[in-house]
């Protein structure tokens, strides 16, 4: 039966999951659910929990767990304070306990971060810096994490610098399922025109109001396929974003942490900027993270 | 008892609106229901025209129904092809007669207007069009008239010359209704706030996507009142429109075509751009297009 040196916890709004960690710091096993941040009263968060990770605990010892994301805002478990940058992305001090009654847990929430000028927060994406920079601690450069709210940070010397977030991800999926485009807007994708409506946007970024209905349009006029029209939205949304977005990418090295789809996309996208990004994949540097923030706790504790 | 010499449909998507004319053009008696196109099958038309008109019919004679909107889109009662820009805003070969069963009714739907270069549609405001130009043939200017689906219109020499489509209405409803932004967004107004969103908006238009999630953020830290972020979302999609519409506005004589509170938003913001738009009011200006409408029909079968 496996059981866990401590555990891993990824909780956003929408979803929960746990992973088993060992010693050497890979994970035994793993597990979620749909308990998300949204779905849970405060009391809900520990019985949500135990229903995921009850079978990795051992009768008469405390497990540490470590939990990232919406789990810390001010209706999660227990809020987690932001931090504000300039700040290196992981702190024990910032590490906040969450309330419990099981005496076989011990759970402490990673704060996310703020900043007060061009004010913006993030909750879950300091740990996947975390983790990426515990692979990489001298990266200097600019982490691009696309999401349903991207967010484009500044590091420099181990620190978050500045960051900004861009709704595209929430804006993509509102136009095509709840829009008028959802008629045009279909499944599939098209390299071609999304690379046109990338490089269109790119270059004339205050006409993308316009772009929009043209999409409906084309589709009763002249049967614009359902493909095209998902990978011009796309294209159109993405490249307004790396347009407004430029000041953090023009002439710096950048790294692209995110789910293979979407963050191929954006590396795509930055390539034709002339950029050349490296791309990590999400998952990995949220468990990086993670294990970074369980050494800090031990470490502190030691 | 009222009946009518003739009468004047709206039928939209959502809702469904009738008024008894008199010969005189004015308007008896109005009705409506929320019977819009999207909550009927084909045959369901004639029935819920006659829920609302019947008792201004009499028996053993025809009344004459005119009717716009997305009435005569491929999925309403019958399609009313659209007419190719540049045209007049309605011709009396494109009135499209819609199948009745009730021998007291004689029903010509309107058609919309197309354009093939930079592919646009509408349906519906060639009514209001041709309702603007039948009080001011003369005009020679831009038409603006914002709604779910702003429209941006050329007109020269009593024709519509060319248009454009922004979804900025629609882009509001989602973000402030449906997106993280919901929390944020309230009811209210905060006019100083419309205004300065809409200037930054103006003048750096390739940044909208990086201000909305600052709406979210300045909630969340320092409190934003609701109205003033409600005022702040509008000023910058409706200044993003203003700069892709630039084209269409600059230099020109613009009337603004609509309900009053949209259309006094428009007409604001047209103003900061040093322009003195006219306002009309859109229910006016449809009745006034329908109007057209019917002795555009009277004079071709007299």
């Amino acid at each position: 039966m496996t059981t866990a040196d401590w555990i891993a916890v990824d909780w956003g709004t929408t979803h929960l999951r746990a992973w088993a960690m060992g010693a050497d710091g890979t994970p035994r096993a793993a597990a979620a659910s749909d308990a998300g941040m949204a779905t849970l009263a405060r009391d809900g968060f520990e019985p949500a929990l135990l229903a995921l990770v009850a079978p990795w605990l051992r009768t008469g010892e405390v497990t540490p767990v470590l939990a990232c994301g919406m789990v810390g805002s001010r209706q999660g478990w227990v809020e987690a304070a932001y931090r504000a940058v300039p700040c290196v992305p992981l702190e024990a001090g910032g590490l906040t306990p969450a309330p419990v009654r099981d005496p076989r847990l011990s759970v402490r929430v990673i704060p996310g971060l703020k900043q007060a000028n061009h004010p913006d927060v993030m909750r879950g994406e300091e740990t996947q810096i975390a983790g990426f920079l515990s692979r990489e601690p001298q990266f200097d450069g600019v982490l691009c994490l696309p999401g349903t709210h991207t967010k484009w940070v500044r590091i420099s010397a181990g620190e978050a610098v500045s960051f900004q977030t861009f709704m595209t991800g929430e804006m993509f999926a509102l136009l095509a399922d709840h829009s008028v485009l959802r008629h045009t807007v279909g499944k599939g994708w098209d390299d071609e025109a999304f690379a046109t409506a990338l490089d269109d946007a790119l270059s004339r970024p205050d006409r993308l109001a316009a772009r929009l209905f043209s999409l409906r349009a084309e589709a009763l006029l002249s049967g614009l396929d359902p493909a095209t029209a998902r990978a011009r939205l796309s294209g159109a949304l993405i490249g307004a974003e790396l347009a407004a977005a430029k000041p953090y990418w023009l002439g710096q090295e950048v790294a692209v942490i995110g789910a293979e789809g979407i963050a191929s996309a954006y590396a795509a996208a930055l390539a034709r900027t002339g950029s050349a990004p490296r791309v990590a994949d999400g998952d990995a540097m949220t468990l990086a993270g993670l294990t970074a923030a369980h050494a800090l706790m031990q470490e502190t504790t030691r």
